[in-house]
């Protein structure tokens, strides 16, 4: 801001607005990038990154990211050019999540799971001018930028492994660790760019801006609980929705982000351990991984670990297992397109009274909104309107406030359909509980419609996880003359664990159940999955309906 | 905001600003009210005020604020009117910070511990509409209006005591609990009116906005490390920079507040105890009832209490008193100006390795940033660029960022002379420390000069204050026809005390410090404070002339 104090609005006469317009020195635009240099200014020798041996304070942290901002500046690229980066949980991904926005750049995290084609295609729809690219997934890169006409320039993170690239420590030793940097003049300028894995079609680019980001750092910060004392693990892919926003509401808090290239069980025990985290976020699978590891590879610790599971709701199981090993789960929902976590299933004053299984049913949930989030509803697909807060109407789950991505990049349609009517629509389906948690009953297309009765296929499969020898659960519609459609389970049995009968899980279920949810199929073995991890159920469906 | 969305700017083109501008669904102008409402629908059973036997969920403390900006509005209370309130710390105080910003109108604490000709001008200054008052400040509230040509409108909360006025219960019965209310247009407007204690002439009227009491109640809550489970002891006035913007901090941590009436050691323990208190603020002085408490009047408890104390730095004495007791200090630093606290003096790395006698003198530095605010400097008075941070050159105390008032009301000479230049110029002397920490040497009329030396009044009153017979230090200059000036200490002994002699105090000194800071004169007796406690140190300048 100028020191020239500007009017807010021509003409402001009123007695509380003349002479009290905004200024330099009370008005600075969001952006997280000032998280950064105020933690550099504020406690440069804490250690802000753990990355194997290798430690960086907030001072080096901060001094690298303005490195890289002044390599890439040099080479061109400045206010809303698109670098894209291609790698797994290290330092250098912390650090583009603040070198490229302090130049006014658009971050563009790619998913190192997808195939070359979806990669080129990002790069191209997202007109990257820089591709930075871990050695570990040169192959993937090299792949993609074949399939492209007009390939972005380079930047080798390790070992290379691509012709013709820059190398990444090259930039930042010869960068100048005091470059200049300003908030972009409107904290509403985009800052980031995340395609979203997408059910059909090609992906969508959902777009943050620096206060949206600002802001949901914060409100992790609070509502997960992290403060300068915390540890922050890495077992979530940063290119998930820029980490959830972590990489941001770390430096926030101040807290120490500590690095994880492969997520394994004995590595997460054993940095747990070893740096005393405080504090990780995941999908179920992690929590499955930690809560089924081996005793070999366990470790004991004696602080608490919080952990945000978000994606799809914890089973029973598994938060008991955490529970008792020190961890405390807390579940989340959010999408690409709410920079992350929306809600979260916070504690009410009632769960003193529930028995544990009660509880962890409640846990279930998706919750209520984040503290920076304006509102979370539900509402009636035909009307428009708020459902009852009665835990049984069941209508679309709806986000509204600051952490609600720009739209889609390019893409008017997507967005108008997305953030028409002034919120954005879900897609998923739930009911609105008394104490004000939403809880998803089902995506838009996953409801299982039995002799006109309504089945929630996760209700099954958070039966179904409760079944000892079960490791995933997937339940989708078989089509059936008789009754229209009957739900059809798909099981991953845990590693070791002897696959139990058909008869064997429907009469667990029928113990569990309303007899007409029960799935009258049953089918063992490796479900198939996303590049993110989650189940393809269309694939599923279709097996179904080949049976 | 509308549906329809808002273009950044006429035209915009760029890829990445088309068809991505600011909606209903993802641009909320940032209020702290949004911050109860979004508490009342996520946890609206969580206890968010305890007043005695009285209780409030956050769903009736929404309901109850909803029902008194009804109020307000059926008496003509509209945008940017201003309503005054004169109260301790009650619920009342409380539900004034989220009822009356939820009109737009201007929400005006007066400090109870003022005269009546002060508060006359605060009300006639301000242009307050009404005026809220408890009856326990009836009598006060009743001179002042009697001072006024023409008063505001009166409310009163409890037992009355003024004529011809309305009852707050009976506003709040007859209000309309589900009153629909919107945040303000731009998250600009102001939203709060804090008259400042001043020095000399008339008090100055500091403006909040929404957008900076926002921001400064998550910077609060992400450095003070408030959560869902905190529960907040009021020990501070809620006068006081609208309590450090801790009713808003709490109600964006979901945390419980506990009222306090008069600030007394045998209750503070009892509530500490009896609620579970995480959780308070205040000067020294409240630390020091504290930690002098007699033993019959103190309570034991489980939990670890975090204090965060402002105004002054704590002594090294009263730091390890506190700690041995369960409390944890945290120094904060700030002004009416910056909503409460600017500053917290943080841990670093660094200090595992010092005795807790290093770590206590540490401790009293003012320390860095808050997460929320932009930036701290030091400049040199001269030429106002930033002194070296080498912990020895003096320069001025700046501030700068969204949690910096927006100006003085109706005084743009006093609003220029503090925010011109792109930063809040405090008027306090400090130095920088290599470590990012500021630490004030003296308000700019302290500093001692005596054969040329400077001398830190405040370094003085730190040794002092270790003195087993002291409560409170003060030190001024007293002229001296040789050194200019020498060191003057004013001292007030712990109830119960031997009073020391001077030579005893002066031996003290001598052992601690440079030869030339020990003070050459010691009076004792009682203190003179301001309204706010502030120990008056022009007061004690003039008696050390007269001497």
């Amino acid at each position: 801001m100028p020191d020239t104090p500007i009017p807010l609005s021509a003409g402001a006469t009123h007695r509380f607005e003349a002479g009290l317009e905004r200024r330099a020195a009370n008005y600075v635009p969001l952006t997280p990038v000032s998280l950064l240099a105020r933690a550099a200014a504020a406690f440069g020798a804490r250690i802000a990154v753990i990355d194997g041996e290798r430690r960086l304070t907030y001072t080096a942290l901060y001094e690298r990211c303005r490195r890289l901002a002044s390599a890439l500046a040099a080479r061109g690229v400045g206010r809303l050019d698109t670098v894209a980066i291609l790698a797994s949980n290290i330092p250098e991904m912390v650090e583009a999540h603040f070198a490229i926005p302090m130049l006014g750049a658009v971050l563009n995290p790619l998913n190192t799971r997808l195939d070359p084609a979806t990669i080129a295609f990002s790069l191209r729809h997202g007109g990257a001018r820089i591709l930075i690219v871990e050695d570990a997934h040169a192959g993937l890169a090299a792949k993609a930028l074949a399939e492209m006409d007009s390939p972005p320039l380079v930047i080798a993170i390790g070992e290379g492994g691509i012709d013709g690239t820059l190398a990444y420590e090259d930039l930042i030793a010869a960068g100048d660790p005091a470059h200049p940097w300003a908030p972009p003049e409107d904290e509403w300028q985009s800052l980031c760019l995340l395609y979203t894995s997408g059910t059909t079609g090609d992906p969508k680019g959902a777009v943050y801006s620096h206060r949206g980001a600002y802001l949901q750092a914060l409100g992790n910060a609070v509502t997960f609980g992290l403060s300068g004392e915390s540890v922050y693990l890495w077992t979530l892919p940063m290119f998930h929705c820029s980490g959830w926003s972590y990489p941001w509401a770390c430096v926030a808090a101040g807290a120490t982000q500590v690095c994880l290239r492969k997520v394994e069980p004995a590595e997460i025990f054993r940095l747990i351990a070893e740096h005393g985290v405080t504090h990780l976020c995941g999908a179920p699978i992690v929590l499955s991984m930690i809560a089924h590891a081996p005793a070999h590879e366990q470790r004991d610790f004696s602080q608490i670990v919080r952990c945000a599971v978000g994606g799809a709701a914890p089973s029973s199981t598994i938060i008991r297992t955490m529970e008792e090993r020190g961890f405390r789960v807390t579940h989340l929902y959010g999408a690409t397109e709410s920079y992350g976590p929306a809600t979260a299933c916070l504690a009410q004053p009632d769960w003193a009274d529930l028995t544990d299984e009660e509880r962890y049913q409640r846990m279930a949930r998706q919750g209520v909104a984040l503290a920076t989030l304006d509102a979370v509803t539900v509402t009636d697909p035909e009307t428009g309107e708020p459902v009852a807060q009665d835990g049984i109407r069941i209508g679309e789950i709806r986000l509204r406030g600051n952490t609600i991505m720009k739209g889609y990049l390019g893409n008017p349609t997507a967005t108008e359909a997305s953030l028409a009517g002034g919120w954005y629509a879900t897609g998923d389906l739930g009911v609105w509980h008394t104490d004000g948690a939403v809880e998803i009953k089902d995506r838009s297309k996953d409801i299982i419609i039995s002799g006109g009765e309504n089945i929630s296929s996760l209700e099954v499969e958070e039966v179904l996880m409760r079944h000892p020898a079960v490791m995933l659960a997937a339940v989708v519609a078989r089509p059936d003359a008789i009754w229209g459609e009957t739900p059809c389970a798909f099981l991953e049995v845990k590693p070791g664990a002897a696959v139990p009968s058909s008869d064997e899980v429907i009469a667990f279920c029928r113990e569990r159940m309303a007899r007409f949810k029960v799935p009258k199929t049953v089918v063992f073995g490796p479900l198939p999955k996303t590049s993110t991890g989650k189940i393809q159920k269309f694939v599923l469906r279709e097996q179904a309906r080949a049976l």
